[in-house]
């Protein structure tokens, strides 16, 4: 192998595909990015077995060839060459690669391209594509509810539905659950898949254009999607999903419209007294206001948000980090929440349509 | 105490104060800031007894007063109340402290204002000014090279030398030593004093407007600054500093002129393979250029830089991050660099004029 690249290009996709390499294994070579070389184009390629990157850049080249690098040193390293217009990449007695810019060398240790797992993109089974917007939309008000421990690793990950052209995304922990919904084109099938949290939010940071459409690929629980000629592809978690439909409740005693951002902040001020007792917060429900209290050794906070009351008063408490991701979370101005009992989860909506909901378990108090 | 503020005043005057909260102390009170109200200004004040910092805004007074809050969950609360035209505190039964804004109200818990260590701001016996830019500039390249460990708290501050208009600030740790000098202004006598290298870390931090002057006023081991209705104190350190005058060699060997980021940029890529080998790098000084190379397992650098060699060839090793470091804190376009043998230090300087100069101790190899 022996090839010209330009040291942008080279800096961005190595960038690219590092999210990719894994940081703890007992495999070195899961910590390599893979060059490979044919006609006038490097392939770079990472995987940590869950997840994996595959990017190109336009190369002179002189000999194909492949060879697998540590991925850390070469990716430091090659961040230093990005003003490089040339930088000539060789391999030198198939053990090492050999750098090449402006007066100066450099020369790393390398690994044989034979031990790179094979990275699988001959998916075509499922599909169904939608605007990179609306997807990061759907994401960002879902992943952040997915457990994060690995009591059940199922649950690491969200749910995705593919049904009449709908997909719902659904992200749950056993305390909250999270749901969002976004119309779809091109829908092969229905179908379902669980993708594992880090895969949805390294796939949100791949998406720099709005506009522009992102088409899933899915086949033998592999899930892919190719955008500006890289390729990103991601186990999906094998298992049951828990059947969240069966605990969402279906009829309210009370209905509340209140101002989002003005509950939050609320909440937010409430949480800074609330830290020492387990961001405990007690909700009263009125007719005319909500009343946000919080109290610890250190202090209390006490305050009234106007808000409209259709049913019945009722005071029920919360881990305020909830309440607060979920108002996060959603995007309009003003929001309904749901509540039966104060031990019977409430559930949080857009104050018109159904494009997304919260519902979370409130905390029993004596 | 009560009084009405604004949200904006207070938020900015609680985030100035706060740097001097102590954050490990057995006495609850240092973790505190003082509030204090007299005539239509609410006085503000933290210290953790090294460092204090004071400051004042407009209040509209009903009762005059002062209490301590505890100063992390004050400041916290107080940063979300940046957009409230109006907040009110109050002392309520002597240990809480009321706020009150918009329909909302908060309660801290509070201590007596007179377990509150004095802080002193009558000094006057020694003073000198300079332009907060030439202060700055004096900071930036030399309080870094202090000591961080304890074993010679000496140097954990700068030297700073008052002499003949001149202000010299001289920070060293064993291994390198830095020093920058700038003339100064209606300085009242020649003295010294050892400042901590976070006090002066905290002052760059005050120091806004470049053009404008600053002026230390000392006296019993306090430093005193004030910028902008801020006063600044620190506690001086006590003790003889290190003869460095001693140290520094008079004659050279080798005088080598270097373009400094060209330098830089190929130490910082040598660092990289280096980073293993405990940042060796090795130079080999000749005629026309400088080879920096570093070597370890995972790989090897190479690189040759143009330079002027006046004098004889030398090979020299260095930790990579102190020649790093006096190549960011320098701030010409060339640089001199001027040895001896390989165990001897090696100084760098500006091409031309001699505001700074760094001393930097070679590793010694086979």
């Amino acid at each position: 192998m022996k090839i010209v690249v330009n040291g942008t290009d080279l800096s961005n996709a190595v960038m690219k595909v590092s999210k990719a390499i894994s940081v703890k294994t007992t495999n070195p070579v899961l910590e390599c990015i893979k060059l490979s070389v044919k006609g006038d184009v490097l392939t770079l390629s990472a995987t940590d077995m869950e997840i994996a990157i595959e990017t190109s850049i336009r190369s002179d080249t002189f000999m194909e060839g492949d060879t697998v690098v540590p991925g850390k040193i070469f990716a430091e390293f090659v961040k230093k060459l990005e003003n490089e217009e040339q930088v000539e990449l060789s391999l030198e007695d198939d053990n090492r690669l050999k750098i090449v810019y402006s007066s100066s060398e450099v020369y790393l240790s390398c690994l044989s391209a034979d031990e790179f797992p094979t990275i699988r993109k001959d998916l075509r089974e499922k599909a169904f594509s939608l605007s990179q917007k609306d997807f990061k939309d759907v994401i960002n008000k879902t992943v952040f509810c997915c457990a994060t421990d690995e009591s059940r690793p199922i649950l690491k990950g969200c749910l995705m539905e593919i049904k009449d052209n709908e997909l719902t995304c659904v992200g749950l922990d056993g305390f909250r659950l999270a749901l969002a919904k976004k119309r779809i084109r091109n829908s092969s099938a229905d179908f379902k898949m669980i993708v594992p949290a880090r895969a949805l939010n390294e796939i949100t940071r791949l998406l720099e254009k709005d506009e522009e459409e992102i088409t899933f690929i899915s086949e033998d629980n592999i899930l892919l999607i190719e955008v500006d000629g890289t390729v990103f592809t991601t186990r999906l978690l094998e298992g049951e999903f828990l059947n969240y439909k069966q605990i969402m409740p279906s009829e309210f005693l009370s209905t509340v419209k209140i101002s989002r951002q003005t509950f939050l902040s609320s909440l937010e001020r409430a949480t800074i007294v609330a830290k020492e007792s387990k961001n405990l917060v007690k909700l009263e429900i009125k007719e005319n206001y909500v009343n946000v209290k919080a109290n610890s050794e250190s202090g209390k906070v006490n305050e009234n948000i106007l808000s409209v009351l259709e049913g019945k008063d009722i005071q029920i408490a919360f881990n305020a980090k909830f309440l607060c991701d979920a108002l996060k979370g959603a995007s309009d101005e003003f929001v309904n929440m749901y509540f039966n009992t104060p031990i019977t989860p409430c559930l949080l909506r857009p104050y018109s349509g159904d494009e997304y909901l919260y519902l979370i378990l409130p905390i029993r108090i004596a």
